[in-house]
Parts: structure tokens; C-alpha cells; sequence
């Protein structure tokens, strides 16, 4: 696999990453303040790009890349930029550009700029909107973080479920306003029901006088307004959704998800998954200072100094034994180690299972024993690895035993102990992401140590 | 976070899990033989949901299943199964079912469904296809794994580029034949290069007179048949691309790419990142059997039995220290293990910054400076706290002091460690997410008991 994404890579020329050449050329422009030259080289790029290369150059350059460039920003940009440095670049827009650049933006995007700022940074967004976007951003933002509602945009084009293709057409024909993306057109009884959608597809091909009914799709479905978004995307990716209407505790359609935003959340949840997993705060980005990243970081590694400190109570329970054998000081971590990394690997397998829903309470009872065979037929494996290299280099038959059965013991742990904990977590309507690695491998050192220890006291002493 | 999730969870109802008492009344007609049951059981289900549904229940339950209900299969649901046990599924399956199947699939679901069978299950569905299809998928095969030539589908809807709205919406009404799910209209030079798209909905409210080049999108761009499929998720993602024309070498347009194929491939993508930074073979499954888990697990456990001795030999090298201080024995566990973690979260944020084109050349040197400080910072932090502890548990200052020094050391080796290994591997074309946490996990180990050990000989020996 690794040789084969080189070769990948060999053959490939578009990689999406910024040049580093244009990078340069942009500070160099920006150390000459040669603004022309700026607009000049940042005009081609894609507001993605422009956002990242923001984020990707230093304080200093950013400040001063903005004082100027910034005239130039527009809504796209911002609605790209890390929240990391989202405060910083609307702080230092001119507020008539930063009006401007709102203006411009549909609900949800405009809602996804401001849920995370501060009062004052909100106040001006919202006072730069027309009334009714107000309103509807205001609307918004009163559904919870992270739900549907928050993701939604309120621009909805519907068709009372009664028309024809000739009818629709004509509609959208005369229509003033349209989205500038949308893929469905949403039926509606009378009291605003989502009843079926038609893809534009479907419309441009049938007749006129077809009825919208007839060519409704199968795939249908509507998403709560409180859902949360997580479930969201994942619903998106299970059925292959497009578009999909959101609905109110009345059933009453209230806005429309597309799938570009849904993508963008599974991403999200992605990051946090595997930042979780390694035990990092979920809002990490590289444009974090040193001491937001410290902040960040710190409190896993504390809970982690707990646990690594019960590890060594239970080694210091048997220090008797290690001044009589000390050779078990240097084997012993082996043991903690191998625990450490099984337990890690089944965690790992249960989460992302448990994330996309393939764990669940009809095959849990048989993943944990699958779990328990796995655990005790590696633990056998490598038992008699570590019992043979116990043996040889330490000419001790005895010795080898003990280091095998600890071996297998920690192993089986391990692996009960990855798929157990995340199912508890899921239980409790915890994140089972939640079980960082930390727990896992606290669990296995400190089962680890005292298998191995006390086997050897029992055995050997 | 995880009180507000609890929250949410309350507040909603669908959770999209497949529902527990379902799966159980399922199992009972199976159990009764009771086909007809059964096939009201599953039919108002998604296809989606059927596949879902045939992975958590046991080998023997699926195999009934099949039996009673397998006529009832249909291509949709074929794609959806794992592909731990689609071979399994397909085997099971009489040919003329296999058959109809397989013909009502777009070219892209043939290749995905079939690229990973043996060679007599290829066979035979190739040969239910009809000719043109079977050619277009054998075409399809031709492109290397993994890239944007397996992914694409080939039915595109197309147009010249002088064509106006009016001329467009009547070619689409003529057509015969359109694919399912088409959001765009390519325009076309003669010789079949790709110049640009038009969206459906651009299409509908425009009028007849407007010639289609007015009306294309800024969002255009085609992607490499070579480019490989996690680029292209990336593309779509960073660009918010629902569609987008696949070009071969002379720029000619030979398929297009949707942005919920591209979906998939960002969570499969997620997917093997998560297992890999966990030690886990990538084409991990719930469905797999025990021995085929025990394979994929055992190469990284082997790797850190190999790396766990060396910890142990560096540890065997100071046994005489350990004799005259055997309470280093229980301290050195926590050196390495707050090592262990500190680099597995700098390694889970530099392997996911470099999966989003956030860690690049230009930024490199500021990020690992910047991780170089933080554990720097959070060295000093716990060498402090660990120092104390070591004085006040063990009356000792000199201890101490070793204790916070050999934290600081190893916590910035850490740091380090996590950004400067996937850092490597990108620089030599290799995946960064196989810089699995072992590799780190055992730098820091090393050094860790190496740092320990060896300021405990120098200073209090």
C-alpha cells in the first residue's frame, strides 16, 4: 500500500496543497507592500485557498497581509477561515468590508461565521444584514449548537403538491430569487408538510403535463430540526442523500441541508474522533498559539500522570520481589507495553464501529466474544514468544512461564477492555470517543504490572 | 461536551441505529422459516439498512437468511454489503438473481462492487452485463486502484458550448436515456474537452435565449482519471464541488465524479486513518472472523514486541542501578508513559494537519518550533510536579530533580517525535498515518527509561 501511493504520487501533479513557491512570492509582496502585486497573485486562488494561506503564514505577516489586502476579503473567505484566527481577521476588517462581505452570504453560512464569535464581533455582523436575513440568522442561532437547525439554510424552493412539471417550470422561470444551489424542489401540502421531493433532473426530463407526484424519489426523507449533526451526516452518507428537508416538532418545513455541508461536518467529526482517540482537545488547529495548544493538551496529560502514578504503586507494592530478581524491572514493561498497544488497536476498531452504527446492542454480546478470542489467541502467540525469549536469555524455564502467562492475561484484558469501555461510554449517552487511549492503556499497565509482579512473587520467589 | 451530547441524545429520536426489537423479530422468522414474513420485515427498509443488517447478524443467521429471502436482493443492496463478506453474500446468491442485479447498476457501482472479487465471481457478473456496460466497466478496470478512474461514473450529460437554455432543455427532454442522479451539464469543446458546467437549477430559471457560457459556474474544475481517490475527496470537500468532469491525459472528458461517491471516500479515508494510527490492518471489519482479525492485528503487535525488548534492553543496562535504588523501578513506568502520551497527541495532530493540506513546507519549520515549545512548557509544568512528588514520597531532593529532568527531556522529545516522523514519511512519499503511535510510543519509551535511568546513575549512584 505504501508503495503504491508513491507511485501514486509520481504520476499525479494536482495535489491541492498551496505552493510553496506562491506562498513565497505572496510575503515577499507583502515585506515589499506592493499591494497591487498582492491582489494581482491572491486574485486566482479559490476563497478555500485564500482562507488556508491565512492560516498557514505567520502572526506578523497575516497582520500585515490584511492591512493590505483586506479591502479585498469577501464573505466566501471568511466563512472558510479557522475559527483559530476568525476573530483576529474580522477584527482587522474596515467594518463597511466586513458589511459587505456578510451581506453577500446565505443563512447558514452566515450563521456558521458568527455562532462562535464574541457579543460585539456578533452585534456587527447582524447589524450589517438586511431585516428578514436578520431575522432568519437570529432564528437560527436559537436552535441548539450543533443541531440541524443551526446547519440548515432557510432558503427552500417548494411546489404545492398538486402541480405539474409545466407548472413548476413556469414557477422557476419567474421566480426573482432562487438559492444559488439547489438540487431538489421540495413538495408541500398545505400546511407546509414536506410530502416528496423531485430532483431537477427528473423535471427537465418529463413532460409538462406530468404530475410532480409521479416523479418523486424513493430516497425521501426528513431530518428533525434538534437532530444532531453528527446524525445528520451520517444519514447523508448512509442514504446517499443529495439534499434532504428539515422539519419542525409540527412536521413543518423549515429549511434544507445540503450534502456539501454534511461532508463538511463528517470531516469535523473526523478530526474531533481521532483528536479524542489520541487524548487532544477537539478545537486543535495549527493557528492555536503555544499556550492554546498547551491549555489544550494539559488536561489528558494530567489525568494520564494520575493513572501512570497508580501504575506505580502497584509496582512499588512488589519492590521486594524486584531487589531479589531484577531482571523483572526490565521485563516488566514489555508486558505493559503489548497490553498498551492491543488495547489500543481493539479501542480503535470499536469506536469507528460504534460511529457508524455497525456496533450495536443486537451485535455487541458477539463482538465482545470475538474480542476475548482475538485477545486470547494472540496472547497465546506471543506468550510463547516472550515465555521462550524469557527462558533463553535468562535461563530461567520459570521465568519464562510467568512472563507468558502475564503476556496472555494482559492480552485478553486488552482486548476486552477496548471494546467494553466505549460500550459503557455509549450506554451512558457518553461519547464512547471519549475513551482516549489513556484509559485503555491506564487499564493494561496497571493489570499488566501486577500480573506479571505477582505471577513472579507467587512463582518465583 | 459530553453533558450536551446526553442532552441531545433526550431531545432526539432517530438515531439511524437499525433498531434492536427489528432485527429480532427478523431473526425469528428466519428462525420459523417464514419467508413471507420476513420479506415484509425487510422491504420497508433502505438498502442502505438490508446491508446493514446482513453484517451484524451472525455467519449461520446471514446464510439462512440468504436461503429464505435472497431472490428478493437488488444491486443497490449488493453495493452497500462490506466487503468482508460480499463474497460470501454473492456466492449465496442463485446466478439469475446475481444477474438482474448487477444490470440495473451505473458502470461505477459495477467496479466498485466487483474490483475487489476473485476472478470467477468477476466473471460472472461481467458476463450477466450487457456489452456496452461490460466494455465501459472493463475500461473502468483498466485505471489503477484507488484512483479517480474507478470512481467516476461514465454516463455524463453533456452539451456543445454554443448551445443556449432553450436548445439544452429540449435535448433533455428528447433523450431516452439520462443518468439517475445528474446535477450538471458539462459544455464541451468538439474535440470533447470540458469548458465548463452549468447547474440544473441556473438551467430552469433562465431563459430560452440565454446562451449556456453566460450562465456557467466559477466552481468548475475537472480532475485527473490518474488523481487518486482521497485527493479527489479532498478537492471536493475544500471546493464544495457537487460534480465534477473527469478528464484523461489530453484533457478529454471520459467520466464524472459525485459528491456522494466523493463522501464515501472521505470516510473510508477517516476510517483507515483511525486504525492505522492504531495499529490495525486498514480493511478492518466487524463482519471479519477471529483469525482474519488476529492477522491484521499481529504485524503491528510483533513490531512492538521487537521495539518493547529494546526498552528492555536499555533497562537491563542499568540493573545495578536499579538494585541500589529499586523505587526507580516504579518511577521509570511514569516517565515513559507521559512520553508515550505527549507524543501520540502531537503525532494525531500532525498526521491529521498533513490529511487537510494544513501542514505544509511553508509552515513546517513554525509548527515544529512551535510543538518544541509546548513540550517544553508542559515539561517544565509536570517536571515540577513530578519532582515534588518524587521528594515528598521518597524523602529524597536528588530524586527529584532526576525525576523532573528526565520528564522534561522526554516530553520534549515527544512533542518533537509526533511532528518530525509523519513529517519523514510525507518528505519520502510514504503515508504519515503509518507512523502508527507504536513508533512514537517506543522513541519515547526509550528515551524515556534512557533519560530516567541514566541521570539516576550519574547523579545518585
Amino acid at each position: 500500500m505504501a508503495d503504491e501511493r508513491a507511485a501514486q504520487d509520481d504520476r499525479e501533479e494536482v495535489d491541492y496543497e498551496l505552493d510553496a513557491d506562491l506562498v513565497d512570492q505572496i510575503l515577499e509582496a507583502v515585506e515589499a507592500a506592493d499591494s497591487a502585486r498582492l491582489i494581482d497573485l491572491i486574485e486566482p486562488l479559490h476563497a478555500a485557498d485564500v482562507a488556508d494561506l491565512l492560516e498557514q503564514i505567520g502572526g506578523a505577516d497575516r497582520r500585515a497581509l490584511l492591512r493590505l489586502w483586506g479591502r479585498e476579503i469577501d464573505g466566501d473567505i471568511l466563512t472558510e477561515i479557522d475559527e483559530a484566527i476568525r476573530e483576529e481577521v474580522i477584527d482587522a476588517l474596515p467594518r463597511d468590508v466586513l458589511a459587505e462581505a456578510v451581506r453577500e452570504l446565505d443563512s447558514d453560512d452566515v450563521v456558521d461565521l458568527i455562532e462562535d464569535l464574541e457579543e460585539p464581533q456578533q452585534e456587527a455582523i447582524l447589524g450589517a444584514l438586511e431585516d428578514a436575513d436578520r431575522a432568519a440568522v437570529e432564528q437560527s442561532l436559537t436552535y441548539p449548537e450543533y443541531s440541524a437547525g443551526r446547519l440548515m439554510q432557510r432558503e427552500v424552493v417548494t411546489a404545492p403538491e398538486h402541480w405539474t412539471v409545466g407548472e413548476a417550470i413556469d414557477f422557476l422561470r419567474a421566480e426573482e430569487w432562487l438559492p444559488d444551489q439547489f438540487y431538489h424542489i421540495i413538495l408541500v401540502d398545505p400546511r407546509m408538510h414536506p410530502v416528496g421531493y423531485v430532483t431537477l433532473g427528473r423535471l427537465l426530463s418529463s413532460g409538462r403535463v406530468v404530475p410532480l407526484r409521479d416523479i418523486t424519489e424513493d430516497s425521501f426523507r426528513t431530518i428533525s430540526v434538534l437532530q444532531e449533526e453528527a446524525d445528520v451526516a451520517y444519514a447523508f452518507n448512509q442514504y446517499h442523500l443529495i439534499s434532504a428537508p428539515v422539519v419542525d416538532e409540527d412536521d413543518r418545513l423549515v429549511g434544507v441541508i445540503t450534502i456539501d455541508d454534511a461532508m463538511a461536518v463528517l470531516d469535523a467529526e473526523h478530526e474531533e474522533d481521532i483528536l479524542r482517540f489520541a487524548g487532544v482537545g477537539e478545537d486543535s488547529s495549527l493557528s492555536d498559539t503555544v499556550l492554546e495548544t498547551v491549555r489544550q493538551r494539559t488536561p489528558w496529560l494530567l489525568v494520564n500522570l494520575l493513572t501512570a502514578n497508580v501504575a506505580a504503586v502497584v509496582i512499588s507494592q512488589f519492590s521486594g520481589t524486584i531487589e531479589a530478581i531484577v531482571a523483572l524491572a526490565a521485563l516488566m514493561p514489555i508486558v505493559a507495553s503489548m497490553g498498551g498497544n492491543a488495547g489500543t488497536q481493539s479501542l480503535a476498531v470499536a469506536v469507528r464501529a460504534l460511529a457508524t452504527k455497525s456496533l450495536t446492542s443486537s451485535n455487541a454480546g458477539r463482538v465482545v466474544r470475538r474480542e476475548a478470542m482475538v485477545g486470547a489467541i494472540n496472547g497465546l502467540f506471543f506468550a510463547l514468544i516472550m515465555g521462550a525469549v524469557g527462558y533463553l536469555a535468562y535461563g530461567s524455564a520459570m521465568l519464562g512461564v510467568v512472563l507468558g502467562m502475564a503476556m496472555l492475561i494482559n492480552l485478553v484484558v486488552a482486548a476486552l477492555a477496548g471494546v467494553l469501555v466505549p460500550l459503557m461510554l455509549e450506554r451512558f449517552n457518553l461519547d464512547p470517543a471519549l475513551a482516549s487511549g489513556t484509559f485503555v492503556t491506564t487499564m493494561t499497565d496497571v493489570i499488566g504490572f501486577f500480573a506479571f509482579l505477582g505471577l513472579a512473587t507467587l512463582i518465583l520467589i
